[in-house]
């Protein structure tokens, strides 16, 4: 499905619905196959032992199925997750980017279905999946 | 990870471990990328309208994460699955064979992790997603 | 919320919607607190050992989600299941009913979300849990 | 099951094992049949319009589970989130606490399983449900 918001617009964007979380995100590359987001090694989401926390996990992978969602619909704030699954797996390497695979399974009337894949910057083995709902508002 | 129950050893052991769905079953591909798991349309596991049923997707994501987990560590019929979350996205394909395309994520001493995709055959578009979690039994 | 389609219409309802499954279900108690849903013991749904499967769990706790919100929209027979969480937790006992305990958490304009409980009857520890969403029609 | 890390001991161990959340929650109740955690309404967790975000919610609905499992075995720092399915159902209230009713399901050998609803204070439908698996260290 074709890209109606890309990169260039989606960043501004995400920095206007969502300036309490300025600079913590980047965008790596954003095409009709996947979208990779990236979060950035930073003291406040790490625990003891300087990995990165399983909320922050959770924030990237939210983050990227809105990304990708409002990538195919336009400029919709109201968009709401209602439901994620999320499966940790691996141990986050200490001090690495985290980055988000992120590919579109469903857009429908009222739902998207975003699968994620999360990694260590580096690491062949991902560190967590997740698969995130979002509910749509009507009549787009 | 290396195959240690390839293919032909793999559809004796399930017959033996789970003889009441017998023939329900069958597997296409089993390497160390992915496994093709085939449920054959079959009027038990159709729903008014003639679509394969909730349960049945459900029951062949099941049996593609254990194959997928077996096929590493072999035959541990005491494998149990502890968790499951699915996405239902689309409407199967009214008498078509179900495909579940499983990749294993993670092996780790206690949990396997397995993502499976459904598809009707020949559509593209995937009519549901599974994770699915076994519990593996201790010093194996 | 209000039940509007009570016990009596419910069972020939779900006889009407799903005769596949006819017999397989009963209902001890559908009031605005809880349902009660048992799966009859029967051959067909047990592993080795006569315990009752996991599909046949899952198949228990979709039904009783569907009967929870039909129980406060009406006939629905469209309504579907977008996404189940299950975790299975210990092995049901063998030849015992399925008992459900389900819960309406929600009900919105375009989903219902619905908590279950699993267990076989005479035991205090669930078997399972599952969380559902059903997605409706629209202009209901 | 027996509570073994009492409230008076459990807020210093969290404290100690998770010193960057030091002040965001707090324990409100802890014995066999419930625990009730608190997240301090803060700017920090906030969207746009004064809500608490989603990451929030997955935090508490998580240091909640990790609490409960505590409370039973005791001070195991090394427990680790291997799986989260969460619902989230409704826009918290803005300027409110966020209150988790944690319920241990089970405590194996290897896991646990705890379910979780979440309120934003003084509402009386819950904003999120969520359920955590947690994996244990061995032999203990």
């Amino acid at each position: 499905m074709q890209i109606v918001l890309p990169k260039e617009e989606m960043e501004p964007f995400l920095d206007e619905v969502f300036p309490q979380v300025k600079g913590m995100f980047g965008i790596d590359r954003l095409d009709e196959d996947m979208l990779v987001m990236r979060l950035f090694a930073d003291d406040r989401h790490l625990r003891p032992g300087g990995t990165v926390s399983g909320p922050a996990m959770f924030s990237l992978a939210d983050v990227a199925a809105y990304v990708v969602t409002m990538s195919r619909i336009g400029r919709e704030a109201l968009a709401v997750t209602t439901n994620c699954s999320i499966d940790f797996m691996r141990k986050p390497k200490s001090g690495r980017d985290l980055l988000a695979h992120a590919r579109l399974l469903k857009l429908g009337r009222a739902l998207s279905v975003t699968d994620v894949l999360l990694f260590s910057e580096g690491m062949d083995a991902p560190v967590a999946r997740a698969s995130l709902t979002y509910s749509l508002p009507p009549k787009r």
